[in-house]
């Protein structure tokens, strides 16, 4: 894997740093589960990492790593959510001066726990100004750092953590993993935890789940170069709207993942609502889309006897949390 | 402890009966709300045992002791949804005939899980019929073993053998437990969950939660006698409707329990809102008294370093819980 941005050490080096301030989240099973899929399912549950999501690894990863004089200067990031507050704990806990971009329409429990958590918040608009321009302004105005949410080696790094976990744990457990998923978006989080799982266990298959609409990864991984999409319209998946892999991440999804299941809207809030209802955990759309993809049927796993499937996050909205429930979404 | 239903070695040969098909549920902690209480607060998820709660540890280990000729002739259970659903999986695990005599108007979802166990289900009017007349005229009739929902030492071993695994994983958490809390109705939970702690742990302060109404336990142990109250309205924890504390359960109660804080349905409410909107869990009102106790303030924790909190389950209703999310409840 020369030339690959980030290796299994790195993840190890990444899980030292964040031992002290991430949680080894739990693996789990659901017997139900299993029943209805035919085969193991170990569930990492990103869902209770702190703020709500596998992003704190990878902020807190970066962060740490800053000198003292970047600290002092402050970051600077641009996330629809997960990321931001991931970053605003992490600068928090660090003493690191934060400042937010976020669409103006992310989710309002999302943008007020990135506040809560003492960054400052700036919106833009989504449809008309870029938020890598800006974010990149004010990084000039204040010599601030940029923390990208998956194209950088520590964030991707940070993110493997949960791969390494997810292997470790699994093993304890008398499980061989043949499949690996995780919801993907950017691809930092897939890639970070692929990085992990090839280098531990070279045979476990690595699955991606994309929204349709914004399954830029799966046709960059057809056409063999990275292919941005123009979206056409939003999906619930809100954490998955970014439309083109990263530069860092892509070619690590190449050497790593075999497959990207593809889900609708349809079938994420189905998914949404079985993980309420028979799994009784609270997980956002976009945390949800591999298990959508499973529930879907949109997944072969034919001869596998073990599947390790990260639920990447539970920061959904209490409205649209309601509405899925009641099969108003 | 001379003379009570239930030791240790009870709670201990249940759990080896219980290994093969009970989960060994999480326990798991929160920043968020350590932070929130001022203390370790660890969370014992019975909400992801099979069945959604608890109730599945008694059941199993009353039925799988039963004789070759008491597991012909069937059993025969009352309850309002959740030693229903564990009654019902462990017959079906075990090839055990099962009738449920449930109330009319029991949580749907629950009615369902447990007709979906395949477990005959027979409904009573709650107000009208009396539910152990009902189960004792089935039992004589086909001659079936009454399976109490609390009130027989198996069932409470049974329950008991999810305090020895929070005693166990505090432990190698570095906690040591000085309160532990758990819902109350029958006693059950309580009662097995307190033999199990103070055996092994004797300085640990058990404390139970009701709900306004059906404060039975904490006036019966006032009271220093046992005594049944009339409920004059119903509560949101149709889990902990039980009137009047158990005959076995009630002396373990007495010998083991410090106190019982009770909470209001507003407060039981805000609890479930927590559940899922913090920790990302799905937690039923009954499930999350102790929990709804522990936010409105009613627990003296000073003191103390770390407390165990059984969450004890999850099946709540899609819509219901849609109608507390949005605050409509």
């Amino acid at each position: 894997m020369t030339g690959l941005a980030v290796s299994l050490a790195d993840i190890e080096a990444a899980a030292e740093r964040i031992r002290s301030v991430a949680i080894e989240t739990p693996l789990v099973e659901s017997p139900a589960l299993n029943k209805r899929l035919g085969l193991r399912v170990l569930l990492k549950l990103e869902t209770l990492q702190r703020v709500g999501a596998f992003k704190f690894r990878g902020a807190y990863n970066r962060l740490v790593q800053l000198s003292d004089e970047e600290k002092k200067r402050g970051v600077v990031a641009f996330s629809s959510g997960n990321h931001a507050q991931g970053v605003a704990l992490a600068a928090k806990l660090l003493g690191i001066p934060a400042l937010i971009v976020m669409p103006a329409d992310a989710p309002k429990v999302k943008a007020d726990a990135t506040a809560g958590y003492g960054a400052e918040v700036k919106f833009y608009d989504r449809l008309t100004e870029s938020r890598e321009k800006i974010a990149a302004a004010i990084a000039e105005e204040r010599g601030a750092v940029v923390v990208p949410a998956f194209d950088d080696p520590h964030i991707i790094a940070g993110q493997g953590t949960a791969g390494l976990e997810l292997v470790r744990q699994a093993e304890a457990r008398g499980a061989k993993l043949d499949i690996v998923m995780t919801p993907c978006s950017g691809g930092g989080l897939l890639a970070g935890v692929a990085t992990a799982v090839k280098a531990l266990s070279p045979d476990t298959r690595l699955i991606g789940a994309e929204p349709e609409g914004y399954d830029d990864t799966k046709r960059s991984l057809v056409a063999g170069v990275r292919t941005p999409m123009t979206p056409t319209h939003r999906t619930l998946c809100d954490a998955l709207e970014t439309p083109c892999p990263g530069e860092l991440t892509f070619p690590i999804l190449q050497a790593t993942v075999s497959d990207v299941a593809v889900v609708t809207d349809a079938e994420v809030a189905e998914a949404v609502r079985y993980a309420a209802t028979v799994l009784k955990l609270v997980v956002e759309p976009g945390g949800s889309a591999g298990l959508a993809a499973l529930l879907a049927g949109k997944v072969d796993t034919r001869g596998a006897g073990a599947l390790g499937l990260v639920l990447s996050g539970g920061n959904i909205d209490p409205e649209q949390f309601a509405k899925i429930l009641r099969r108003e979404l």
